[in-house]
């Protein structure tokens, strides 16, 4: 089948094999699957990002010496029934699924993985127990955003949200985005929305944001003292000790942003100021699930967010195109287009 | 008064003005007074210690060019009534106080302060509405000890304890002491405690670790697996990161230990586990009281703490001695003796 692979650590076109549907698993034809953030960081830090995942988390042990098949976020459809499933969903249904499979073995990753390719390729294999049937009338595109989305959902979730509670998001890409969707969806307000790209701080408003701020050159003041819990969605070293130095006393924070290398913090900022981190990661499966409830409802949105397809021929330049926050925030890859 | 005086950034002992009481403020004559591992800290990093309170916390503005008086772990008996006291508690009685003035320009501290005296020295001026009195049969040294006893059960407070937890705790200096006394009352078990000192170890088994163990070269595995709350308890740069790197998936750390300086962390370890990091500060009056009343039942024993016990022109001598976890926890300053 026909794939964008990672090969020597750089992007290509290629033919790959057409992988084979395991006990439990179906065979899908992906229809569409967004870029992520984090493929680009894999791809900029290649050992690093492998390493500290094979440290942290045993799922997501892959080699770059091999050929991987990125994207995570996708819509598929169902092409076959792999041995042992019991067929719940017809061939031909359009279904999500988060990018893991169950097998024996444990939990396997899709996406970051030289043995089961991710959605910048023809063909996938997915866990049929994971399957979520996309609802009658939900656009491929949208559905496919349930995997970011989630991702957002899952960091307000993890807040400790309190009632009178008023939200800062640092940086509105994708995962801020997804954020402010998560925070409107849960009644926090008002949620106020930092980023120096204009057409950024658009999509903040679209997606929920009550308040859009440029923080250049500083984040007014009392910007920082109305906030009690901050989002890092930016993920780049600085901003953790940024946010630390001008939260307000007993904000919590959480860093949401996947800032892949060494960081320095100012501890006394942390400590004078009694500031609680919360480190955040994905999703669990009922919060994926929400997740595409909520888009199918419209009452998380995600039109705004697409601002490009491509073909597997440009994922490469799509990679390119995503460094430029003013142009793009969520770029599908349609293998079949 | 006799004071040991901090003056050009170096521990002398001078002759200072007696302080007097103001409104709703008593006169009291300082028994003892622990030497605390932060007095030792502002010491060293005088201007960054000054600089970061001044700009976290209004409270704690000092001027290291003028005289100051150190000292906020004490126990004192009441001398004179100010005017507008109420005179509740009479001359003669004991009493702790948490080491603050409330006064109409706002809550100034004790032992920080260029203006406020704190309790290396013979007299203090505290306010009323704070003074708890000493329970008949407490010793006034345990009494002392209320201050950073009551540190270790804020730490713990603020620790979010759940049914099942068990509790790591990195560093048996004063502070990791204090928290494994909070823990055990609290009933988390076990309680796990790691020191590079024989000695800091024996006196946590004292406080009440159920088992100790000696990080050099490594805390074992095993020991980091089991751990579902992890107390940062040292407070020097690289500790965050370490723990950061072993603590196992979902742990939340509270960091007690005051780092003064910049620190790296990898970002990365704390989002590929979901880690939190709860900084933490003080306590508030309730826990102050509270910590005064259980070391008074025996419940938070204090005894083994105490190693040392100094006049004022002692004080110099000690800080220099505190250096060595061999030989003392906490010493404390009588500058009646």
């Amino acid at each position: 089948m026909r794939a964008a692979v990672v090969r020597d650590k750089r992007l290509i076109v290629a033919d790959v094999p057409t992988p084979e549907p395991g006990p439990g698993e179906v065979l899908v034809k992906t229809l569409a699957c967004g870029i992520c953030g984090s493929d680009l960081h894999a791809l900029k830090h290649a050992d690093r990002f492998a390493e500290s995942y094979r440290r942290a988390d045993g799922t997501r042990i892959f080699d770059f010496s091999r050929d991987i098949v990125m994207g995570h976020e996708f819509c598929a459809e169902i092409v076959d029934h792999g041995p042992k499933t019991d067929r719940r969903l017809r061939v031909g249904a359009r279904v999500c699924s988060m990018p893991v499979l169950l097998r024996g073995e444990g939990r396997q990753t899709i996406g970051y993985s030289n043995d089961h390719p991710g959605g910048y390729a023809e063909y996938m294999r997915l866990t049929e127990s994971l399957l979520l049937e996309v609802p009658n009338g939900l656009a491929t595109e949208q559905a496919a955003l349930t995997e970011p989305m989630a991702v957002g959902l899952h960091a307000v979730n993890k807040a400790r949200l309190q009632p009178g509670d008023s939200a800062l998001v640092i940086g509105c890409g994708p995962v801020g985005l997804a954020v402010i969707a998560a925070l409107r969806l849960r009644g926090v307000r008002p949620v106020v929305a930092a980023d120096f790209s204009p057409r950024r701080r658009e999509l903040a408003v679209a997606l929920g944001a009550d308040a859009v701020v440029d923080p250049s050159p500083a984040l007014p003041a009392e910007r920082w003292r109305a906030a009690t819990v901050v989002f890092e969605c930016v993920g780049v070293p600085g901003v953790i000790d940024q946010i630390m130095e001008h939260a307000p006393k007993g904000a919590r924070l959480v860093i949401v942003g996947v800032c892949m290398e060494p960081d320095t913090i100012h501890p006394l900022r942390g400590i004078s100021k009694e500031l609680s981190l919360q480190f955040v990661l994905g999703y669990d499966g009922e919060e994926f699930a929400e997740t595409l409830r909520h888009i199918a409802e419209g009452v998380i949105p995600t039109e705004p967010l697409i601002t490009g397809k491509v073909g597997v021929e440009g994922v490469a330049g799509a990679f390119t195109d995503l460094a430029s926050p003013d142009r793009h925030a969520k770029i599908l890859v349609e293998p079949w287009r």
